[in-house]
């Protein structure tokens, strides 16, 4: 077996490669929908399956580590971070998919005019999972904190998303299923920036060994 | 310190203690909609407090479980599935709250008629819910594999639902806010019955051992 410390970089190394492969589809999910590209939006559904298979093997790695060793409680700490930090990235990764499938069958229609900010609210999301990732990598609670301030922008600006959605739905009923597409896949990208946000959260509990959870002071 | 077992017992009651609260805001979160009645939604997001508290409670006594003890490989699985399970519940208990807050904006308007079937709705994701965790109490893999089962029609009642709220905002746009609001709550319960999956499939891999994630077969 290799020394106990070269075994923890090599989690933190799988968890850097599925964080870049989620990351990814993150993108094509919403890069589909604006270049009405289906052939990304395939790839989504494709790397689905291997997120899943890293999500496993992630597990099993924590798992082994925790049973064939006695960690410490900041390498304890390491270890249950890296697990549940795993399970937030294999949910991404679903509602990834989850994007790219409406983004389909979106593509069945014309677009709809004028298009809501949808890259820019992607941009915000990305933004904030590769920073709660480096985070994670670098050790680093503060950088951490500051992915916690980032949600607040993502939830204005979806919520103008929805508000401007709604009015249309309201106006021209001939819009009301692509709104509702265009409406859960914005939901979706929320959803993703909350799982960036228990990333940060669980960056901080590593780092410091104090639960931020659930307190508005961190 | 107490002997091990007792502890590891301690640990299934925490969770069970939690799961009694997170079903009954899951009903309360419906119900306040169906008999319009804001005092159950206020409840809903009184308890989310309670919830998160006992959250951090059952992660600090998993973690302390592993730190203290060299757990063997059936008790190492147990001690990860709590920490799986906790968070699926305390995720639950968030989505239970935001149908909690959006039923609140619904009853400043007149109901929509017909009802959506909600609480049948509500109803499938509840004994999904109640079976999980049972399935846990009681280490039964059959139980929680039968649980995977009912996923199925709630997404067919899910999809049932949507379809007729879509087709009734083509037709009324009066009625585009309030569709859109229970069509937000159904999206929650299904949510919820998501989280009911995982736990299911965390028991099937702490009985018997084997990852029966991302696997039709189980």
């Amino acid at each position: 077996m290799r020394h106990f410390f070269e075994e923890l970089e090599g989690l933190r190394g799988k968890i850097c490669e599925m964080a870049a492969l989620v990351k990814s589809s993150i993108h094509k999910s919403v890069l589909c929908l604006t270049e009405r590209n289906p052939d990304l939006a395939e790839q989504v559904i494709r790397d689905e399956a291997v997120i899943n298979r890293l999500e496993i093997a992630i597990d099993e790695l924590a798992i082994r580590l925790v049973s064939l060793n006695q960690p410490v409680a900041s390498d304890m700490r390491l270890l249950v971070a890296a697990l549940k930090i795993n399970t937030d990235l294999e949910r991404m990764g679903d509602l990834a998919m989850n994007s790219a499938r409406r983004a389909l069958m979106l593509l069945e229609a014309p677009p709809i005019h004028p298009p809501v900010p949808m890259q820019a609210l992607s941009d915000l999301v990305e933004d904030m999972v590769d920073r709660s990732i480096k985070a994670f990598m670098e050790n680093d609670a503060d950088a951490a904190k500051n992915v916690l301030l980032a949600d607040d922008q993502v939830d204005r600006l979806r919520n103008e998303i929805y508000e401007n959605l709604s009015q249309r739905m309201e106006e021209q009923s001939g819009l009301v299923r692509r709104a509702l597409g265009n409406m859960f896949i914005a939901r979706n990208l929320e959803r993703i920036a909350d799982h960036a946000t228990n990333i940060s959260e669980d960056v901080i509990f590593l780092v410091r060994g104090v639960d931020v959870r659930h307190h508005s002071e961190v």
